[in-house]
């Protein structure tokens, strides 16, 4: 089960090599990985309504062909593992070409903590909201 | 009385016209702005933890030369008046060149509301901080 | 003659005060530009290939309600005044509501200079796209 | 053979969990790239005007601890590879307390390929630039 999330490279994206600067796939992912809960009935600002927040713990990034202005992009996302206490998203960009057919730029990982948001400090998803726990790590299992 | 703050052009700062994309003049004015009050013995973060917040009412920007990567900067930033409920900084930008002289950039003025930071209403700084404000529009009257 | 561009507030465009960051506001305009000259039939992808480029001489923004995560904005975008030398676009950002009504929260005006791509000097762009000039300019007399 | 980059945190840096948003993270990494090519004779924009840039192959971040608005912080760069093709930076964040200590913050790791500025292929630095190359080379065996 994964999600995918349009995205159009802004001008203020770009950097003076031309291409997207890459400090802005991370900003991407963010995006899809909201469309993806979405999917399981959370919205991200819904899940710190209630008092989880998901600051990141590891990010990788590979980038194969540059992105330009203008261009449209997929971001396709889904959950690689899930526990009580972490979430690794998995992402990859593609390029829409003007035929319609796809073409792979690059791809990604984020690993997030579940943290209370008055603390700060580590807490259990599957205890805060068993039934989001639940419905991913059954999307993960079943992929 | 005013502050001088250098900043020095940062990649991503660019874009694929091959200089400073205009959104980032905003936060230049933002780190001279703290500059500035830091001289009147009160730095933003300690305003913020005292319940004060200064989101912006108006912002205006002049844009004569571009400038561009690595760069040299000095944001100039006073105070053009200051009442309980409003303040208004002005910025010039100038560019250090290799023999030591300053070519202007260009300039911009900005306009904030205080508000309280639990309320998101407006508050009196002259009340809150009678301190500070005095000293600034002291500053201010005799600039 | 305006255009309509729809926008959705990202994570990491909100800063600690838990709203929107002032400076995306002018990078959320410049897609909204780019919506507006495409509806005379030219993207800026195009207009930079034909040796056209668009810096900034003036910015303002008045910030009347601040925009939060994940709000769906609509830009509305129009042309003030054309001449062969600079471009005036106006902007007004409204909140569209859970009941589909839109709230606005502010708004910017953003004048452009011509310059040839190359030289980074002021072009004519009533000569260099006649017809492109000719249909904004028509736009702005008949709005 | 290392060099050391000082950032204070931006107010736009900050997301709404109150922290740095993790997308400025590589974005701190270039220009401590910067410095520490700047200790070999050549900065980043004189590498660009003899022809070579180096856009991003990998990137890869480690979350510790959370930066806050006007920390000040140490980046430590220190190359870990180079080759013909290819070279890898590697980055360690740190917040100076103010007692002077260093608390480590995250770190980082980011390979660039080296391409002709006008084809956008592969190149060989030790070629196009062996002054530098073998700088670089002797600081990584020597380190």
């Amino acid at each position: 089960m994964h999600s995918r999330t349009k995205v159009t490279v802004r001008y203020a994206e770009t950097d003076k090599m031309g291409i997207v600067h890459h400090s802005n796939y991370p900003i991407w992912y963010e995006i899809a990985r909201n469309d993806f809960i979405k999917m399981f009935g959370m919205s991200y600002t819904e899940m710190e309504s209630r008092g989880i927040m998901t600051p990141l713990l590891n990010l990788s990034c590979h980038f194969g062909e540059p992105a330009f202005y203008e261009d449209e992009l997929i971001i396709r996302t889904w959950v690689q593992t899930i526990t009580a206490a972490r979430i690794v998203f998995t992402y990859t960009v593609k390029c829409i070409e003007k035929d319609g057919t796809e073409t792979e730029l690059g791809y990604g990982s984020i690993e997030h903590g579940f943290v209370d948001a008055k603390t700060f400090r580590p807490c259990s998803i599957k205890k805060r909201m068993p039934d989001l726990y639940d419905k991913i790590n059954h999307a993960v299992k079943h992929y």
